[in-house]
């Protein structure tokens, strides 16, 4: 392919060297490698019953495989009790399990940028921003339908945003491009305007595979790299619908990450307790990841838990909710014991501003998040309105309390220089540390610091204008866009892309349903 | 006294049940007791070397207990090292931690509401208002010195708060309150606007006794029950100041409780490192705690920590941040191994309005409270401005938040019930619950609710004014003090404490500093 040569000669060229020393160097931390334990709530023996419970779904209930007719013939190679009428698969106890052996416990996301490529599993907690909302709000033009204007406003936040470390894939709609098209603008954006790790196109098989085929330009080829963690939510309950399969199926063939993701407002899509939600996310589950190995064996794949609560007054769904963290702990023992990465949590809230209520409900998930053991967590910032919205203000507030996470998860340094003793002896009863030595030698680095929060005086404040979180955050927008440079990329690859995505444009009329 | 005999009255008195019979009930959860796990941050080794660097900076460094010879001559008869002109104790390696084991694992604290009554200790938390700040807002006045009619709000506010265990303190200073007779007001709001547990005053050894002797009326007689939790700061580093250790004196002699807390502001009072600051903690903790066992063996106490970190840019004191959470985890697990009920976290924030920043803070910190094995949460609710400002609106928004603590804390039902497997056979692949009969008879109970966010459709919620969580917060101020009534209280034990505060008012003129 033309567009795999475009690549490969960037390695070398004069113009991909040049465009290397004239770019600005971000700041990016690495992913989180956490030096704390998870929390484990459940006991060996409730972790027992919902595997059981979950076996027994999956084999006397069974999952739908809807409008997938080879879904239903790979099922049945394997051993599954397949009814073609009803599309239903009964899976035998133990089965999909055996089958889910072959996904590999973490595997490593490629960036453009080799620094900012990402391990997904294990200890690791890979933090990715908001994905889907069809509106965004900002403080100046309050809520409206996205554009791709917006669209590349939030990947150039997520490129400047020092603990975000994946620049995620439908962070907005960009509801004024064609729906049949957009997914190539928006992957021609992360590309471009990132070198951040990114997402590929869900949306029908076909964008799968131009995710793909784009993939191939940037990278000069993927040669099985895993290079894009791409987002298959399952219908809940129990439901596979024939669209995210045949994503899932294009993405596993050429070996790229998945997200197997129920989808679940408790007590809509759930039962209403807890252990039910459990039971019934890990059968999805393991039927989605099997059914990835059934396609190709070692597919790396992540167990998603996408759960919420819903307001059983009302019928809205609600955010950071204690039933719904008791969930995503419960969901991340489970996929532990199953070796699978982990995905779940997120800057999840249901306000329709980035007032208090966003951010009580967002701190409530991303702390859950980290100490849940979740290894991939989109939604980590931007997120509003239950998912509704992008909010630009949001988007920085929930990025800069990432950076609380990074600090947590490093847990305490036991050093001698942790352990302070000289400091305690320097100083002794009534004095104050602010001048020893110790505290000279360590204090840049030894707390975290917000970059939008305020920490000034009353009066100062006061002074400047007694700003609220959203004004300090609208002033960090703009000053993180007005920074913003675009990371250098080969010239020949970036033509290439650009070309792909006119002939792909001009192969097919606009569609906007 | 006349004032026991009037408590004593109250039990039998037709007054009593008739004001009982007219009284309101007000729905008021029961403290916490956990059903999840702590998380435990740090292991075995590491806290093994935190106890013997603490043992060390007590045998080598010491502690001063200043204007307090008494104290010294206790200290050098219980066997430590006692320096008079300096002031300075220095404690033999493992004599503190044998002082403390007379201290009770955990105790109860009488509300004289006994549904109100609590036990401190265990597996519980109990939850109580902030404490001490000398200005208060509110949406409608902004920022003002506070005065006793915020504080009787405050109260109020606290009394209706059905997921507040404890009335508190000092929930503002009431600055238009003589400064030698503010406690006397306080006492008497506490004890007559409320029927939940409440805090004695330690700011005088004499206000210590008052705080005692308006017990024995409230309570008829005390007879050693404990009634109080006090707060009792330690001047950290190290030092033991006369006034809190006289006020503790006051509270050990009557077997009230009291909260030995290290206060600390990480960088300021304590090392810059998470390690050296926990060692400084549970060395001052050592020595305050076993102080209290000298002044009387058995007295109830809690292991405290006040801890926050600073902004090294400006000096000011953060909230919410990592390191904190980090302090907090492990301080957890020396009180546990120490044997002792455990002070920590809060709604804490340095933001100077209940915005996005509040809420974070105040919620990092609140999960942080409940996963670090807190057993009594002051500041659980209102704290604003670093604990200058107490804000009313933050009061209920913080107050309905600690509902998803309890929520939380109660773990994953594994009965049957729990289980839903007929829910999901019901409901089978694609269909939902929201009418199955499982759901149908759980969803009352299922899920925590909020009584102040917001989880309208964008439309309703723009109709209606497009509310902020301010605004939201503010009506339920109003609503909460509108629907206030005061709970049922024999008129004769009223009077017997109005008696006893007049003539005390009356016995010394006013001082304002």
């Amino acid at each position: 392919m033309s567009e795999v040569v475009g690549g490969r000669r960037a390695r070398g060229g004069g113009a991909a060297r040049r465009a290397e020393r004239s770019a600005v160097r971000i700041e990016c931390a690495r992913f989180i490698e956490r030096n704390i334990p998870n929390l484990e709530i459940l006991d060996d023996e409730a972790l027992a019953i919902i595997e059981h419970n979950a076996e027994t779904v999956l084999e006397e209930i069974g999952v739908n495989f809807v409008e997938n007719p080879e879904a239903l013939k790979r099922w049945q190679a394997a051993g599954a009790d397949v009814d073609f009428e009803a599309e239903r698969v009964r899976i035998p106890r133990g089965l999909a399990r055996q089958l889910c052996k072959t996904a590999p416990a973490s595997y490593v996301q490629h960036a453009r940028n080799p620094e900012r490529s990402v391990t997904v599993g294990g200890r690791g907690l890979v933090l990715a921003p908001v994905y889907g909302p069809p509106f965004v709000r900002d403080a100046d033009g309050g809520r409206r339908y996205a554009t791709l204007d917006d669209f590349h406003k939030f990947v150039k936040l997520g490129y400047m945003s020092k603990w975000l470390h994946h620049s995620g894939g439908t962070v907005c709609e960009p509801t004024d491009v064609p729906v049949n098209k957009r997914h190539l603008d928006m992957l021609m954006a992360h590309m471009t305007l990132s070198d951040k790790p990114y997402m590929g196109s869900v949306t029908e098989p076909s964008r799968a595979a131009d995710s793909v085929a784009m993939s191939e330009i940037l990278f000069g080829g993927l040669e099985d790299r895993t290079v894009m963690t791409s987002l298959i939510n399952i219908n809940s309950p129990l439901t596979f619908d024939g669209i995210m399969m045949g994503a899932l199926e294009v993405y596993a063939r050429a070996n790229q990450a998945a997200i197997i993701s129920p989808f679940i407002v408790g007590g809509a899509m759930a039962p209403v307790t807890v252990a039910g939600t459990l039971t019934q996310v890990l059968a999805e589950v393991l039927a989605g990841v099997a059914y990835s190995q059934l396609v190709r064996p070692g597919a790396p794949v992540i167990f998603g838990a996408f759960v919420t609560s819903i307001d059983m007054n009302s019928g809205a769904p609600t955010f950071g909710t204690p039933e719904a963290s008791l969930i995503t702990y419960g969901a991340g023992q489970l996929a532990r014991r199953l070796g699978l990465p982990y995905r779940s949590a997120g800057a999840f809230t249901g306000s329709k501003l980035p007032d208090a209520q966003a951010a009580y409900e967002s701190a409530n998930s991303l702390n859950m998040g980290l100490l849940a053991g979740v290894n991939f967590m989109l939604h980590a910032c931007g997120w509003l309105e239950g998912g509704l919205v992008s909010s630009f203000e949001k988007f920085v507030m929930d990025a800069d309390q990432l950076g609380v996470l990074h600090h947590l998860a490093a847990g305490i340094d036991m050093s001698e220089n942790g352990q302070a003793m000289d400091a305690i002896r320097e100083v002794g009863p009534g004095g104050h540390y602010l001048g020893c030595a110790h505290t000279q030698a360590n204090f840049k680095s030894a707390f975290w610091r917000s970059e939008v929060l305020d920490y000034k005086p009353f009066e100062t404040w006061a002074e400047e204008g007694a700003r609220d979180t959203m004004a300090l955050a609208r002033a960090r927008v703009d000053k993180l866009l007005a920074d913003y440079q675009k990371p250098a990329l080969d010239p020949a690859v970036e033509e290439a892309l650009t070309d792909f995505v006119a002939r792909k444009k001009a192969s097919m009329p606009d569609a906007f349903m």
